[in-house]
């Protein structure tokens, strides 16, 4: 099961990256910025950070934001819950000497 | 028990779109700005980013985003919490051989 | 045990009350505005927003920030905690038939 | 078992302060600011509040500032981990009867 937990946090870890690449196209091409840019946006965006320094001014790219919100906190919410049911598995075998 | 969690998740992220619809509503009054405009503050504010390409200049303004600032991590934290609960009772039920 | 839990969400609630009061107090000194306004950037930074209409532009507004920041995360993480603990209790106490 | 937890919620509260140093010591050198500045930013940062009074302005500068963003998220989803297992423990050894 431990292994189990372990292969999801990669799933989650993989589902970020991805996320990230596709906000960035998707904010580049709404906003008319270059691809490093919009890289940046997105990692500062789902990292909830939010520097102001590049913001979306379309109808369109304040979308996209919106949507990267709701995605970046869903996939940090996913990661800590999965973090959270390792750790629980890990202390409940710990607990019933099952080591 | 574990059908009773996945109606408390639906629950929250209903109370999150009828928080992030009533900030924008009280933020478009207070602030005189068009509703998609306080629809993205709301949602920029409540998943913590917090651009600051729309800002409350008004003293009420300023106090909507004091509000909204804590129902935003709160219904964050229940999220989490609910999540966590649910994988737990997962963990215990599949510890105890009650799969 | 439970209403042990319940106390403590409660303190955790105070503490962050008090600590937004004194970190609105500290700022307005350090950086000469009016106390509504440094109420505003306390919740603001402790809720982790950060919108940057009021940010501190002295050093010593600027220590004050850092440790508001700190303070903010720890807060939540306390929170976090408490309502993840309030929560395996009564999961633990239901599933080994403690109603 | 308790103990093991309190020391690894000082190692990661050790990692966090020392990537803070470094990151301040990286976007000082990238961004040629000064240590103070450099600091409040890192700081600011991995709290996710990103003011964006200080920003990065040349792409090695925003590559320190996707890590440190990365970062940020990881060493606070690690102190959230470490501090549910350590509940996690505490709550089953006193449901176990093991005070
Ligand atoms: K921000
Ligand atoms: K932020």
């Amino acid at each position: 099961r431990a292994k189990i937990s372990r292969n999801r946090v990669l799933q989650i870890a993989s589902a970020v990256v991805i996320l990230a690449l596709l906000f960035a196209v998707l904010f580049m091409y709404s906003e008319g910025v270059d691809f490093y840019t919009a890289l940046y946006w997105a990692v500062i965006t789902m990292a909830t950070i939010g520097y102001g320094d590049v913001t979306p001014a379309t109808p369109l790219g304040r979308a996209v934001a919106m949507v990267a919100a709701v995605a970046g906190i869903s996939t940090f919410t996913a990661l800590v819950s999965v973090l959270a049911e390792f750790f629980i598995s890990s202390s409940l075998r710990r607990m019933m000497g099952m080591h």
